[in-house]
């Protein structure tokens, strides 16, 4: 089966070195049942979001977030039933949050494929977002788990003030420490989550549970930080996103950021503060930005980050699950790559 | 303190007749107890958000799920702390709901004050009522009962459903099939989850449980059908909404559907169909409706489910709280006014 799962796995380039992959198996068959659970759960939908929501759900994710929950939680002896149940709620909470978020930036596409809001319009949309929020707890709840629910009800919150880019532009100046409390929310918080729930079903130690908390947030903001940088110097399509659609949309990323305080200020500005830039203005944003040593900062800080990531492992048990979790973090930075 | 009281009470013309308040106080301090969280939901929200929280939550609802909630706990013995956060909670799912239902209305006053998308815009909006939505499960989280969480969360997923107006006009023939299974997801599912949450968190047996569950669902229906003749017949302002505004926003109500088949069907159709009607259509479509028998035919339709309401609550113990529920449903169809 292993071959046919479109998330991050020992197949894909550069992770799989020297692990022992068929240890593994049990984890990614738990994956590949969740997956189904995702349609599933698109086809309880009242009927008109149906057809939204399996889009929605099935269009290609990584299912990074299942499986940080699925592999913390294999480093213990979860229920099946239930960590299936979680693997499914924290890809529909995921999603739930992109639709929403999309309606809020007019988002036109999203890896690759219409967005829910461009294809259906906001009332569907809406109302498909609210569907598989309220969904992702009503599995939750299932699990019968308040730890769960909490966790996730807690980053939920987290999620709904990161929703509103305030760091957006009007060429303001946004600090290092807004930006990271706003991606530590925004994007540090459900990886955090996931890893919880995930060593909570597994029935880990608190200390364990900790350190993979702690494991999960930094590899979110690392994760965050290398998408930052993607949009500056990524491939077009790669990530079924255009180069500089964080600039276009006027958001202020930790590149952009430092780009501000040592470079060409002035034309970076007037991107991020241009409702539509000509593609002209945009390249030489870009190119502003690239000139400086941005992009180098924002590396090093993001395998800061890896770095920590890792040394929570520590604490974990010696076993493939950690070593796939060590491989998924320095993957982010490009380590392997 | 009940005096002070903003929610339908004993003090309330109609409804506390032959009532024994006093021995109601127990719950009515809880209610109060209950407000007081609603304030500190918002000011826990993040900092763009606490002033539109608070606004929303505090601006004159008529604390109806958290009433319904209460009194079905205290024919039981609830925990008292539990009780408190499950009756705030309540409430806060609902005002997320009405904050997001008026983004896709695009409302731009509610119980006369302007909505939160009026006044703070869609992106504060649509992150204020994602934040109260979530907030809703943290609070139901902490009370550790998954069975509540169940509930709440399976009534969310009605109510996202039911955020779509689907039998809004085009001139289209609604029928009353439809009409009462949006009604049951929009408007019946809360007051039937606040019933059962109450019940659940008094301790009150299996039956008595789904007699409350009955009844909070009947009430549901009756209250909407209600809300729907108010809009035909009540004076403007005293719900804090204009009259006629469902037929303005094209919403297709149960009088309306009534008297689409019997009336003067042109002129009602060209009212829901214009997306700004005249004063004087506006007046014209109303006059349609009230010279046919709908709103005789709607009134009879709610105190049928009302008299299924009281036929619920035999089930229940005979207390004071019983008979306070009760009055309320007999309030909700004028029958003492």
């Amino acid at each position: 089966m292993a071959s046919s799962r479109s998330i991050v796995g020992p197949n894909a380039p550069g992770v799989a070195d020297g692990l022992d992959a068929a240890a593994l198996d049990g984890a990614f068959e738990t994956i590949d049942e969740a997956e189904e659970l995702l349609a599933g759960a698109a086809e309880g939908a009242p009927p008109d979001l149906v057809g939204p929501a399996l889009v929605a759900l099935t269009s290609g994710g990584k299912r990074l977030r299942p499986l940080l929950l699925v592999l913390s939680a294999h480093m213990g002896g979860p229920e099946r039933e239930d960590l299936l149940q979680a693997a499914a709620a924290i890809e529909v909470l995921h999603t739930a949050t992109l639709i929403h978020d999309d309606i809020v930036d007019g988002a036109q596409s999203r890896r690759g494929v219409p967005t829910t809001v461009a294809q259906y319009g906001r009332e569907i949309a809406a109302a498909t977002g609210d569907f598989l929020f309220a969904e992702a707890f009503s599995k939750l709840a299932g699990i019968g788990d308040p730890r769960l629910v909490r966790a996730f009800a807690v980053a939920s919150v987290g999620l709904a003030s990161g929703e509103l880019e305030q760091y957006r532009a009007n060429g303001a100046n946004v600090e290092v420490e807004a930006y990271l409390e706003h991606i530590r929310k925004k994007t540090a918080g459900l990886f955090q989550v996931a890893c919880v729930a995930g060593a909570t079903l597994g029935g880990l130690s608190i200390v364990q549970i900790d350190a993979l908390a702690s494991y999960g947030q930094a590899l979110g903001i690392a994760f965050q930080m290398s998408d930052d940088i993607m949009d500056l110097v990524g491939k077009p399509g790669l990530m079924g996103k255009g180069i500089g659609t964080d600039l276009v949309e006027g958001t202020v990323t930790l590149p952009v950021i430092f780009a501000l305080k040592e470079g060409d200020a002035a034309t970076i500005r007037s991107v991020l503060t241009d409702p539509s830039p000509s593609l002209e203005l945009l390249e030489a944003g870009i190119e502003a930005v690239l000139a400086t040593g941005a992009v180098a900062r924002t590396e090093a800080w993001a395998r800061g980050e890896i770095d920590a990531a890792l040394r929570d492992l520590v604490l974990l048990p010696d076993c493939p699950e950690r070593e796939f979790l060590e491989s998924v973090a320095s993957e982010v930075v490009g380590r392997d790559a």
